[in-house]
């Protein structure tokens, strides 16, 4: 390892609307942090100007030695290459893209980097809620819904680098909707937060209702058709939770995401779920929110370039 | 590692009705097989002893220096240490056994074990259909369903000891049906050899067909009800595969257990199950059959004394 590795990184978390960046120091240090909005229909070449830009502010905000840059990014990612192998059209011409060439031409900066989920995956689980834990598995319950299984501090990539669409297992509670993957019944089809919305419209409720978050709101305010809705797909991602769990068996699992920050009703539903799909020898395991917000990403993009500090072997 | 560690291991199957065992060389050559009733209801010191017994009459056949006793073994066990977790009451007092310690005892030889769906799953993906595949994830659909996801040739045993437990995950054509696990609606509750057989008398089939191997039969007689059963069986198993893969991104799915041998239309469902489920990125996944039948796992169990010889790192 360079001793330069030891030193600060820009950590950027790129999606299909805004690339969030920060500086972090190794112990966890977080010296700056800018954003800026995604030029993704003008290609590849332009959203690496971009990330180039952002890294070059946050340089310039933080005037430290920087090791490298570790990003979380949309998509199908080569950790080994830093290439994106493939990707959907939210970025024109994404897929085939060299991160790591991009970056070191536009900033002379090494760049390393993993799927945003998996960065998301490993900040929890070497610095969040997982720091204490050995196997962990994070659910991550949004606008989709994805996830990572950390093994002693390292993100399982898979085969194909596509390992983590824990939201495209079938759901009992997901029969014959149709998932963004082009499948039908998968849970991310009624435990994401769009799925929830449609849920809600399908039973009835109010079509003035635009969106997941005010479908939260109107359960809280005790909107039945907004309880079920909500519930049902809490208990989706509980019953899910609990399925990944008997084959993985985790120390612990992480729930992230927007849904994570849905309340009560939501938790209970979940976590009723995960009691009633996981066996005796696992319907213990604790599911904890997670700690570190959208910061995880940070965080385990960064520790690409810290990774014999953390839990790796 | 101990040069004797290269040697000869002797490898034992221990079920709830018979303990299987064979000497077995690096290479991969079998000296001698051999078999015996396990003593199940007379406690695990008389299945120590009935343990011990086969080991000395494989020792005695084939006449070569042995290195140690590698197990596969039933019930939850914990490959650093070779005791018996947990187990279900098939063995009487099986929990807490000390199978290392017991056999040294008996045999004088060193004793390693892992549980036998892992065990299974080591010897298909080191030395069977998997020998050239570096993320390997079985699926053993039999009289249970299990399964083991093997990463650079190390079985993945999880936190609690307990991965691999494939059958016990949420199928959306096992909704309300009871599982062997206490839960209801897990894969193994239609896919397994008996949920398929209950799934046949459910549809009216022929009280007079005491089995799933006579379902497979009829199915492949024509019968209506016996090919649905089949089929629904077969597909709950491919769409488990495909969603797990989904989790997991395998190489490649290695299907094994009795069920692996009612063929075409087993076969045909569970391909087109899998493709069901799998996102595109994985659809082209190859699902192929076991290659070692019920010696993958003595050559699994026999690998825990060789396993620098295999793919681990």
């Amino acid at each position: 390892m360079l001793d330069a590795e030891r030193g600060a990184v820009i950590a950027l978390d790129v999606g299909g609307t805004k690339i969030a960046g920060a500086v972090l120091k190794p112990e966890g240090r977080m010296l700056a942090t800018g954003q800026l909005p995604t030029p993704a229909a003008d290609g590849a070449a332009a959203v690496l100007d971009a990330m180039a830009r952002l890294v070059d502010e946050l340089r310039a905000q933080s005037a430290v030695p920087v090791a490298g840059v570790g990003l979380g990014v949309a998509g199908v990612i080569d950790p080994a290459t830093a290439r994106v192998l493939s990707a959907t059209d939210t970025i024109a011409g994404w897929g085939g893209t060299d991160l790591a060439g991009g970056l070191r031409e536009r900033t002379g900066l090494a760049a390393r980097a993993v799927n945003d989920v998996h960065a998301h995956g490993l900040g929890e689980a070497r610095y969040g809620a997982g720091a204490h834990a050995g196997n962990v598995l994070l659910l991550a319950v949004g606008t989709g819904v994805g996830g990572s299984h950390v093994i002693g501090g390292r993100a399982q990539y898979g085969a194909h680098r596509v390992a983590g669409h824990m939201g495209h297992i079938d759901s009992p509670l997901a029969a014959g909707l149709a998932c963004s993957c082009g499948r039908t019944g998968h849970v991310e089809a009624i435990a994401s937060g769009p799925g929830i919305h449609r849920h809600y419209l399908r039973l009835g409720g109010d079509r003035q209702v635009a969106d997941t978050r005010q479908v939260a709101a109107r359960a809280a305010d005790g909107d039945e058709r907004a309880v079920e809705a909500l519930r049902t797909g809490a208990r989706a991602a509980g019953l899910a939770a609990g399925s990944l769990a008997n084959a993985l068996d985790p120390e612990l699992v992480i729930i992230t995401g927007g849904m994570a920050g849905a309340g009560e009703i939501w938790w209970n539903a979940l976590r009723e779920g995960f009691a009633d799909s996981a066996i005796d020898a696992l319907r213990g395991t604790s599911l904890v929110p997670a700690q570190l917000g959208t910061a995880a990403a940070f965080y385990g993009a960064a520790s690409l370039f810290w990774k014999e500090e953390g839990k790796d072997a």
